[in-house]
Formats: C-alpha cells, sequence, structure tokens
C-alpha cells in the first residue's frame, strides 16, 4: 500500500511527466511535422503560477463561493449519497436547501434581485454539492420567485416575496404543458374572468393541457405561478376573448396542513434520468378560481369590470415580454453547465495522468494521457472549459448590467446571447461528459467517480429552459434581423459588429492567406477570430439568399426548414466566434505574462481544434489550401499534446476542493490508489 | 380524452404525413437542389411490406426469439420496476436468469457450444427484457461458462458444466485488477506451484494487483476462473520461473451456506453508473490452495513434479491462444449493441412521428420529425442501425463457421473483424443514446421512456470486453500486416480483399469521376463503396510509410503513438468498409423488389452521411470537387427527408413487441397521450 502511494504520488507523477515530456518534445522537432525550433525551443510549458490562476479563475465573488463550500464540507450529514432513491433524494435536496439558507446564511433570492452575479456565483458553486439542489434552488428563487417579481407588481411582491426567500412559500413554475413545451404559445389552460366574483377561473381543458414537469409540484411546492390563456368576456357575444398567455399565483397546497387544495390534481412525474432530488409533478386544474389580484400584472391588466390594460400594443409584445423576463434563468444554466464541465474534466484529466496502462517494452508503463487519442479527447476538451468560463463570465456582467439599465440594445444582446451560449455549451457539455466516462474505462463508470449522475443530472440542461434546437433558431433568427439591418444601413448591435467587416470580405479570398501555414501565423488570434468570423459571415450570407429565394415558393415556415440545419449550423458558428473574442479579451486582461502564455495556448487549441472539426467547409471555400489544412491538424496534435504539461494547473485552476469533487479517482491529492480503500479493503 | 386518442391515433398520423410528404417533396423538386425529376417522379416511398421485412430481420432463428418474448410478457412479476434499488436489482437478475433456464427452458450454454449464433439471437432478446440480464447471462455463460469450456479440457467439462448450465454453480471471470485492465498481459496475482502439495497458491501481492469489477463476486458467484502468472519453482535457483498468465478455477463461496471461503477477501464495487443488475466485487487472495487440477490447462499444463507442457511454443503464443478464445464475449457486445440501438431509435422514431409542436402560421403544428434538424439527427442513426444489424448478423455466422471448422484464416479475420465491429458499434450506439434522449425534449428525460437505463447500461460496452481504443488498435495492427503481406506477395484474409486494388488506384484520381455530381452517380453503390474503400487504402499508405519513417527514430512503440490518431481513423474506415459492402451483400440477397428499393434508400443515407462527415479528407485529396462535395450534403438531407415516409415502418421491422419496449412515448400502437396515465390521472 505505503508502496503503491509512494509510486503514484504527484512527484513521481511529474518527475515522469518530464521525462516523457522531454521525450515527445523531441520527437515534435521531427522534420514531417514541420514544428518551427521557434515553438519548440521555449522550455516546456507548464509552469502555471497556481495563485494567479487561481484568481483569475474564482470570479467576481471568491468569497460566496468558498463560504458554500466551507459550508457544505462541514456538514458531511449534507452530502448526497451514492446511491439514494427518489424519495428520499428530494428531502435531502429540500434540506440542503433550507440549511443553505438558514443555516449558511445565503439568501439567493436578495442576491437575484441586487447582484445577479453574485447569484450566478453562488448558483455554480451549488451544482458541486448536488446538480438537484442546484436545480431545486433554481426553481424555489429563479423561476417561482422570478415570475413573482418579474411578472408581478408591488402588490405581490408585498404578499409573497418574503415567504419565497425564507423558503416558507416553496412554489413552481407551471409553463410546460404535456403537449406543449417549446411551443408555449400554444398552452391550453386558461384562465377565465369572471365578474360576478372578481375572480379567474383555472381549467384544464384536456389531457394535452396538463402542465407537466413541473418542479416543485410532486411534493413540496405550496403555490404555483400558472401560464394560462387570459380569457375576458366578450360584451357583444357569448365567446371570451382570448388575451394570450399570461401568469396567475395558484396556491396548491393548505399553508396549514399541506393537503392538495379543492380542484387542483397532482401527479408525480415518477422517477427520471436523473435530478431525482427535484420533485416534478403533473398538476390539472378543475374550475379552481383564484382572486383577481393573482394575475401577475406587469405588462397586462384586468380591471374590476373586466376591461384589459397594458401598456404593450400586441399579444405578441406581451408574449416576448413575459418570456424575455426570463431569460436568467438561461444564464445559470449556460453558468451552471460550465461548472459541470469544470467538475468532469477535473476528474477525466486528473486520472490520465496516473492512470497507467502499457508502455514501450521492458519499460515502465506510461501515463494514458500520454497517448495522442486520449490527449485529443481530453485536451480540446479542457479547453473549451476555459473558453466557456470566460463568455459565461461576459454572459453574466452583460445581465447584470440589462438588469440595470434597461436598455433596449443590452436587453436584445443578452437574449441572443443566453440563448445561444446556453444552447451551445450545454450540447457541447453533454457530450464531453460521455467522453469523460468513456475516457476512464472501467473506473469512470463507478458511480463514485460521479460521471454519470453529472451526465444525468446535467442532460436535461439541453432540453429546458429552451429547447437548444429552439433557441438556436432565436439566435439565427437576430442574426437575420441584423442581416437586414446592415443592408438598411441601421446599426449592429455590440456582438455582431464583426459582421459587417468580414461580410465585406467574402467575395476575395486571399491566395497567400491561403497558403500560409507557419505557426506563428496559425497561432495568431488575428487569423482564428477571422476564419471563425468569415465562416460566419459566409454561412449567414447564403442563408439569407436560400431563405429569400425559397420564402416566395413555400412560405417563411417552408422555407425556414428547408434552412434548417443551414441556420443552425449558423447560429453555433456565430457563438463559437462570440466565445473566441471574449477568450482573447480576457487573455489580454490578465497581466502575468507566464499565465498569459498558457492561456495563448489554450486558446489556440480552442481555435484551431474548432476549425479542424469543420476543415471541409474551409476547404471547400479554398478559405485554406489542402497544406493549410494539414498543418492545422498537426498543430491541434501538438498543442494537446503540450498542454497536457500544463493540464495538472489548469484542472486545479478550477478550484473544486476534493472534499466536494469527491471522485476517489480524480483527487487532487492524488491518491489514485485510495480507490481500493473505497470498496472497504483496509 | 378520446379525442386526443382520435388525433393521434395512427391512421390519422399517416395522413398527416401523406400530406406533408407531398409539400415536402415538391420542395424538393426546386431548382437549386438539383434533385433530378428521376428521383422525385417516383412516388414518395414508404410502401414496405411489413411481413417481409419482419421475416428479413428477424434472423434465423426467431422461433426462439418469439419464446423468450413470450416468456417474459406473461410473467410481468420478472419485469424491472423504472426505480429499483442495486439490491433488489441484483436479486431479480439472478431470478430472471433462473426462470429463464429452468422455467422457459432456455439453455444458453448448451446453445453457446452447439450452435452460438442461437445463443447471440437469444443475449439480443435478452437485452430488450433488461440489460443487466444480458450481462448476468453473459458473465455466467460466455465468461466464466466459455472459459471453462474454451480454457479448460475434457475433465473440467466433466466437473463443472452441469451445474454452471443450470445455475447451481454461479460463477466469475477473474481477469481485469485494479491497475491493469486493458493490459492483461501486466497483471499481478500470482498462482505458485507447490510440488509439496500439489497444489497451485494463488496470491495478491498488492492492492493493485487486486481483481476489480468482477461481475457475480459481490453476491452471487461459488467460483471464479481467476487469471494469474504461473510461477513455477526454478531448480536451479531461488526464485521461480515466471510462465506468463493462466487460468485457475478458485472456489470462492461454500457450496453448502455460501459462505466466503478462508483466505478469500471478497468486496463489493458498489453502485455504478449502470447495470447494477449485476454484481460486481472486488476479490483478494491470501494464500489460496487449489488443486493442481484446477489449472484450465488446454494451452499449457503442469506436472505432477513441476514440470511445464504445451504445445504452443512461447508466452506470447499461450497468451495469444488464452485471450483468442475469448472472442465470443465481443461478438455478443456487438450484437447486443445494435439490439440496444434498435429500441432506443425505436422509441425516438415514432414519438418524432407523433410529437406536434409549431407549425406554419394558423396552420396545424406539424410533428416534429418534419423538422429537417431532426430529420438529421434520427434517420442516419436509423439506417445504421440497419447497416450494422446486417454486418453483425455476418460476424456471428463467422463466428460459427470458425467454431466449426477452427481454420486460421478465418480466426484471423473474426478476431479483427468482432474487435473492429465492437469498437465502433458500441461508440456510435453510446452516443446515438444521447441524441436520442435529447430529441425527445422533456419526454425523453423521462425514466420510464427508457433512454436513461439504456445509456447507462449500454456505456460500459465500449470498456468491457476490451476498451474501444485498444481494440480498433489491434484492427490497425491487423491492417498493417495484411498491407506488408501485399509487398511480400502473400495472400490476403478475405475481409482484405478489397485493398489490393484500391491500394493500386491510388496515386491516380480520375478528374470526371471527381466531379460527377449526379444523383444516380451518388447513389451507385459502386461510387459509395470505391469512395469507402479509397479512404481505407490512402490510410493505410500513408500510416505505413509514416510508421516506418518514425520507428527509426523514436522505436515502435513512439511511433505508434505519434501516429496513433491516424492509426484509429483507419480502423475505423476499414470497418465502415466491411459495413457497406455486408450491407450490400444483404439487399442482394432480399428478394422482394420493392423492400429492396427502401433499403437500398437506408444504404444510400448510410454511406453518404458516413461521406459527408469526414468530407475535408475527401477534399483534400481532391477525390471529390466543392460542388460534388455540396451535392452529398444536399442528398443527405434528401434521403433523410425521404426516409422519414419510411421511418414508422422500418422501425416495426426491428420487431420490439410494445409490452418489452415498455416506453410510453415508443408503442407501436402509438397512443401518445396514454403518457398521461402513466402518472396516474384517470
Amino acid at each position: 500500500m505505503d508502496e503503491m502511494r509512494g509510486l503514484l504520488a504527484s512527484e513521481v507523477a511529474q518527475r515522469r511527466l518530464d521525462r516523457l515530456a522531454s521525450h515527445f518534445c523531441e520527437a515534435n522537432l521531427a522534420k514531417e511535422e514541420k514544428v518551427s525550433r521557434e515553438v519548440c525551443a521555449k522550455p516546456f510549458q507548464r509552469s502555471v503560477n497556481p495563485t494567479i490562476l487561481a484568481n483569475l479563475m474564482a470570479g467576481g465573488y471568491p468569497a460566496d463561493r468558498q463560504k458554500i463550500f466551507d459550508f457544505f464540507i462541514s456538514r458531511p450529514d449534507l452530502e448526497t449519497p451514492v446511491e439514494i432513491a427518489k424519495a428520499e433524494h428530494r428531502e435531502l435536496a429540500f434540506k440542503q436547501l433550507k440549511a443553505l439558507v438558514n443555516e449558511a446564511s445565503i439568501h439567493p433570492m436578495k442576491l437575484l434581485m441586487e447582484d445577479p452575479a453574485r447569484y450566478f456565483t453562488i448558483t455554480e458553486a451549488i451544482g458541486f454539492i448536488d446538480v438537484s439542489l442546484g436545480v431545486k434552488l433554481g426553481v424555489q428563487f429563479s423561476l417561482w420567485g422570478g415570475s413573482v417579481v418579474n411578472l408581478g407588481t408591488q402588490k405581490h411582491r408585498d404578499k409573497y416575496l418574503e415567504g419565497i426567500s425564507n423558503l416558507k412559500f416553496p412554489g413552481c413554475f407551471a409553463m410546460t404543458e404535456l403537449h406543449h413545451g417549446s411551443n408555449v404559445q400554444g398552452i391550453q389552460t386558461t384562465a377565465t374572468f369572471d365578474r360576478m366574483t372578481d375572480e379567474f377561473v383555472i381549467n384544464t381543458p384536456n389531457d394535452g393541457a396538463t402542465k407537466w414537469w413541473i418542479g416543485n409540484a410532486a411534493v413540496h411546492g405550496k403555490f404555483a405561478s400558472v401560464f394560462a390563456r387570459l380569457k375576458l368576456p366578450c360584451p357583444d357575444s357569448h365567446l371570451d376573448t382570448d388575451m394570450g398567455v399570461h401568469a396567475f399565483i395558484v396556491p396548491i397546497r393548505s399553508m396549514e396542513d399541506h393537503s392538495v387544495l379543492p380542484g387542483i390534481e397532482i401527479r408525480d412525474c415518477g422517477y427520471k434520468v436523473g435530478l431525482n432530488g427535484v420533485d416534478n409533478g403533473a398538476l390539472r386544474f378543475r374550475n379552481v378560481r383564484i382572486p383577481r389580484d393573482n394575475l401577475l400584472n406587469r405588462f397586462g391588466d384586468v380591471s374590476r369590470d373586466g376591461g384589459y390594460t397594458s401598456k404593450l400594443p400586441t399579444i405578441n409584445k406581451r408574449f416576448a415580454a413575459t418570456l424575455g423576463e426570463l431569460v436568467g434563468g438561461r444564464v445559470g444554466l449556460a453558468y451552471g453547465s460550465v461548472g459541470v464541465l469544470k467538475a468532469a474534466s477535473t476528474v477525466a484529466i486528473r486520472y490520465s495522468l496516473l492512470r497507467q496502462q502499457f508502455g514501450p517494452p521492458n519499460k515502465e508503463e506510461v501515463s494514458i494521457l500520454d497517448y495522442q487519442s486520449q490527449q485529443q479527447k481530453l485536451m480540446p476538451m479542457l479547453s473549451s472549459a476555459y473558453a466557456f468560463h470566460f463568455a459565461t463570465e461576459y454572459l453574466v456582467a452583460r445581465y447584470a448590467e440589462m438588469k440595470k439599465t434597461h436598455d433596449d440594445e443590452i436587453i436584445a444582446d443578452v437574449h441572443a446571447l443566453s440563448a445561444g451560449l446556453k444552447a451551445y455549451i450545454t450540447s457541447y457539455t453533454a457530450k464531453a461528459l460521455n467522453t469523460c466516462r468513456e475516457s476512464c474505462g472501467g473506473h469512470g463508470y463507478a458511480a463514485v467517480n460521479r460521471f454519470g449522475t453529472l451526465r444525468n443530472d446535467h442532460d436535461i440542461f439541453q432540453t429546458f429552459e429552451g429547447d437548444n434546437t429552439v433557441l438556436l433558431q432565436q439566435v439565427a433568427g437576430d442574426l437575420l434581423k441584423q442581416y437586414k439591418r446592415k443592408f438598411t444601413g441601421g446599426a449592429l448591435s455590440v456582438t455582431w459588429t464583426y459582421l459587417r467587416d468580414s461580410m465585406s470580405n467574402l467575395s476575395q479570398t486571399n491566395p497567400v492567406a491561403t497558403h500560409r501555414e507557419g505557426y506563428t501565423h496559425l497561432r495568431d488570434p488575428r487569423f482564428q477570430l477571422d476564419a471563425f468570423q468569415y465562416r460566419t459571415a459566409r454561412l449567414l450570407h447564403t442563408a439569407a439568399l436560400r431563405l429569400r429565394k425559397h420564402s416566395k415558393r413555400f412560405g417563411s415556415f417552408g422555407a425556414w426548414n428547408r434552412c434548417l440545419n443551414h441556420l443552425l449550423t449558423l447560429a453555433e458558428s456565430h457563438i463559437e466566434s462570440v466565445i473566441l473574442a471574449k477568450f482573447n479579451e480576457a487573455i489580454e486582461r490578465c497581466e502575468d505574462r507566464q499565465t498569459r502564455k498558457v492561456l495563448n495556448m489554450v486558446r489556440d487549441l480552442y481555435a484551431l481544434d474548432r476549425i479542424w472539426k469543420d476543415i471541409g467547409t474551409y476547404r471547400n471555400q479554398d478559405y485554406v489550401s489542402p497544406n493549410k489544412a494539414k498543418a492545422i491538424h498537426r498543430l491541434v496534435e501538438y498543442l494537446s499534446y503540450e498542454l497536457k504539461g500544463a493540464a495538472g494547473s489548469l484542472v486545479d485552476g478550477f478550484g473544486i476542493p476534493d472534499a466536494l469533487l469527491r471522485a476517489p479517482i480524480g483527487l487532487q491529492s492524488g491518491q489514485y490508489s485510495e480507490y481500493s480503500h473505497y470498496v472497504g479493503f483496509e
């Protein structure tokens, strides 16, 4: 045992890495690979100052993060066990949430309203405890609380805010129906105004209109903000007038004995793929009467006599305003998804550095991260985690700015940005989680090493708060709007200004640039960003042309669907451009030269790996020559190899404490052989 | 409720599809897409004769399959609940296995020995019941039973076979150690011969040598075939001679009271990401003594006086022979993985046909499979399931032939083929399962709809019985051997003969063919197969050159690692070529013209989608012109659209009964709204 511990201690591992590093670095000098001496003559790059990196990555509120870490580390009784049944998990998540508010004195509702960036810091930290807890928190504060605060008026805050904050009023956000998830405008639940009693009558007209997947509904919720079609009696007819989707506060369980209130039917949505700490339920309403005051009336109100007033002129505008207020959820998911990616890649990379298998004949085995294939799986992933970190930091800052200024331009920017980043990052992380499990082989399959839970819990991030495919279409729609503006001479919003330049260069490919394949050129952030932006601009231009052509014949819906794959690629390409630009800006802000050097390498890998992944497009446009394409591929392999030396420090930089990461194969203390103790051998 | 049922009944859905089909088909006639009239003038293709298709897909032993289906449908008490704790799941899986053998009178051990194709039919069918049951069955019969039968001699069969068959001797296959999984030759458990007592002494020398992940060990196993280094006392020295890895039968629990035997230590490997119906454990041995007879001595034996005899001359040859006998497990995994892919794609496609969301303004919503993006996610997957089906049928037939003839050429073929198909198919299916969940949105996240369990259970298919990355390297190694043979004038094995032709055409790209982009040409199986084989041959040729160059400088291990990504791509490319060739052969064998037509379309999509996915490589070699590349992409989108009309029939062809598929959103009876009943609304 002691022998093993010695063998695997990080110092020895480091020495082994050094040895291999020099071996491979020499290898990379081989002529075939055309690595310029200038690159390789530099000392092998892994000396990152851990404190500088940790500070850079800790975000704006490291003390809050630490407070949460310390609290949960001090409370092992609140730790989610490796195996836990649904019923217990639900109770535990609620207990964790109550402890967070009442014992650790973290007040998410207050932070959400006063300092959103701080709120998101907390949600990311909470995700490391248990993703179910993070979602439970999001349901209570961001969704239920957010709907009251953002869609209601002062009277609602006065009545509900305290109970929401201190968890005396656990609540639900009842929007999704069995038959309508993405298409919220198609929901069928009704809220009909009864002038006789000054009440709304909430009704579920058919099976498909059952509210579905409602968090907090199955067990803990006392209220729900219910999205329903507002129906007003029409003076001239027997039919009601449909005023579109509005939100209403509906009490669902008794404050006294928690019994389900009359007219409410609640069922348990049952066991899920993941997130079983969240009690999702189905809700039906049979003539449930609520006071007129329960209409969340910020964007539209009903008077005592059934008259309707709104500052916004149309149903569509009101609907957009209502949904628009819920954008915070997407920001939180994008941010939280990066946290999951950090945790998983930390475990996978630490294990791959220590785990040895095979080696040269009659020599010691090498670590599995010494294999080119393993580097290819994990190093671009690590670089993506860094890229996403800076992009979501920017998103959170913009969101906070939006909440402060209510500036229209920023609102539009945050909407498109949060939709795009949420979709792009959660899709990437979902795939990465599979790669992490697979790259850790059998030991990755032990539940204690977390990949299963992280994957299963995170999976639905791709779907809730806006299905990714739908969100990317919103981004594409936004880009097309910007495209039109360009031709009508309007101003582009900040994030899109690059398109003006890129678009004007579309017709001319530069034959010299096409053939440049030197490493200095390929690692130039200007070349990388140009390539990203060229691709986006080209996709946008051709999408606009195709849509215009097809619309005449097939109508806008038909034309859109005929170009759908194209539009989704366009949206992803744009988001990648934004991520890269924000990464560059973050590096420029970093004051430590050594750290900047490492981050440049991380950024190079992020950028070139993405270009290589879509090399067919670049080749098809002759944006790069065949030899340049090959040079890019070689450089991706080389950077993946070289970054390996800094990989340990880079994951340390994510700053996830061992006690919360928990995975025996992924601890910073690096005692992989401790794993055998996990099953109970002494 | 009735209204909903009516709306969603399959007839109505079909009519809706017809209407949309004609709409889109017209759309695809648009000039920009260059779809030749010849293609679209044909009636929209979806009339598959269900009986003919079902017969084609039922495999060689439909009666066995049906017998298993009928038995489990008649026994709801054996159905695995949606949520089940590890401890209960383990007992249930054992109960299911015992019922299969003792009540349904299915005798897997007998079938495995007498008619492997029939055995694999059974394992696929069993996978639809519960993948844990399939793996439990595999551990007992294929691994534990297989090691006794294939590595032992008649005395072992006489003593153990009956007990293995009737489950009185549940057993383990103890090969993997904590520190050595893939590198079996590196295992450290020892079996030292004690001449004094005529026994072997089994020992676990250190923590890392703990046998790990051993199925049947934690709870049910009474025996284990333990892989250990055979140590023989050396007459001239105090040191023992290491004779390499051999397998030994070691009793681990008492036949009387099931207590763990002296010197054996067993621990539970705990909760896993999936397959929690299988009781994996860790095993340590402290001077455990077993009779000399317990050496499984087919490939090497020890005499009473400690002498060693073997028909095989070297440790490496004996090791290869030992591992070689275990190839059946890989065949089973490849075959079973296709079953999982069929189940998941059945659910995802049926749901996507029925689920509606959004639509043209003021019109009915369309089904989500009407979206180009959803077609892109699911239709190439469906075509892959068909392609894999025929490829694994071929593999099973070759395996059966190998067991009958013991022909060296067939042995080599089956080894490479099973390694390649296992790796390629399980990796594909693992990714596809994520896509299925994601493409079904929120409802895909309900555990009852099966994606979670299928994914979590299947996940480890990528790792056990040979890590995919390691197996693909074996395929690459084999290809390089064949490449050498070609130059030394030797014969190539059957599966590789194509390389001779493809390789001789490498230097010349045909400028006419490069630019041909007509649909008749692109849908010509000859063009498709040529493209696949060209790619493989080119990758093989360049890999051989690179390896030769680097070996001089970095040794064979270093050179291999420098080319590792290249070699893995080579192996995958070869396997894709084999799959396509077997698909073509299967279509040629099909006698029904109409079915053949549909299968041709499925094959076209499989082939062209793969070519498009690697279009960068084809463009870089100027194998296809830019316009041809675009034509391929358009055709992939078009085929994905057109195949949608046959998708329902094609998944019905997989023949999985509703009662076993269970997922409410994926039933053939098509009552999607039944889903609301699942949670208990009346």
